[in-house]
């Protein structure tokens, strides 16, 4: 009856959107997670369709040209990117898929799929934030600076999003966004193609 | 720090407003619940300010000159409306406040204050709403169908709704409405005014 929703998760670099997708694909198994397309070589025990879509070079080209994804960007020599078809199949089956995604490439599904939920996660703090960067490695606090500098960069562009979730606890931020989930199945639009059907059905009885 | 949120919940006649927004109260104690002005005379054990605020004709009809009402409606003589200086105080308090009112009743509400969170709970199908309007009474067949043309009327005023519930079991609906309530807190329109907070908090430290 109703097609399914997409969902979008994005936030700046080091706020756990990955920890949180995961969390959420675990609690909530009927939502599809996005596969990405990519040129990468697979890695020992990465499987074709379910980790990612493995393309040749001018594979990866071609779907560029028929605007067969969503987005893409290049990264370290390789190409990334969202099939749309995998997307459009996903929701026409009635179910919800989730892309994570940073926050460019987000922006890049907006203009393609501005139907999509979109989901900014946010730090409890700037401060958190920092931490979490920091902690990441041995950086020096050049290093540190730029990345905090680039991701308080990124929270601006919150701005272009539907809702912001914070990642104060795993725990709440998933209770959130399925919060949002079930609510944006309640907005009105969706419902008022079933409400023609309703009064159909009754006025057929 | 973000104020609260105004909850509208309105349906047409016989949906089951009442016994969802009791149910709700009860999970979520929290929730104010938007307590009427009346010219009615009070019944025994009803409490001013917790059951109604009961006026007198005069100070009702001052408080429409005022503007001190989000609507008002006169039914059998007596004049009912819900006081705006209640609504604001609490959402100025940072609580979230639950207004339970028939349909045109809302749609009054959205005129002076469209930003609150506007719900239309819909029956399962038009045929359990006429179930439920037959069950009430023994109404001939005249009323009957009288009621559910009111009734079907009333549900083509979905469309100046935000989202819409289906009241097929208590316990999903009232879970569908907490689901709103969460995600309406996530808007990121809501967010924003923090971020510039938490970013000014960084900037000091």
């Amino acid at each position: 009856m109703n097609k399914g929703l997409l969902i979008v998760l994005s936030g700046p670099s080091g706020v756990g959107k990955g920890t949180v997708c995961t969390e959420l694909r675990q609690r909530h198994k009927d939502l599809v997670y996005s596969v990405s397309a990519t040129t990468r070589v697979p890695r020992a025990g990465e499987v074709d369709g379910v980790n990612y879509f493995f393309k040749s070079k001018d594979q990866f080209l071609d779907m560029i040209a028929r605007d067969a994804l969503l987005e893409h960007a290049e990264y370290v020599g390789n190409y990334y990117g969202t099939p749309r078809d995998f997307v459009e199949r996903t929701l026409a089956s009635g179910k919800d898929i989730i892309l994570e995604i940073e926050v460019q490439g987000a922006l890049k599904v907006k203009e393609k799929f501005p139907q999509g939920v979109f989901i900014f996660l946010v730090p409890p703090s700037l401060d958190e934030l920092k931490d979490r960067i920091t902690g990441r490695g041995t950086e020096n606090s050049d290093v540190i600076d730029h990345r905090m500098s680039v991701a308080v960069e990124e929270m601006n562009l919150i701005r272009y999003y539907d809702y912001a979730v914070v990642n104060d606890q795993i725990d709440s931020a998933c209770y959130r966004i399925q919060s949002i989930i079930t609510a944006e199945h309640c907005r009105k639009d969706r419902f008022i193609a079933d409400l023609e059907t309703m009064k159909e059905a009754t006025e057929k009885a």
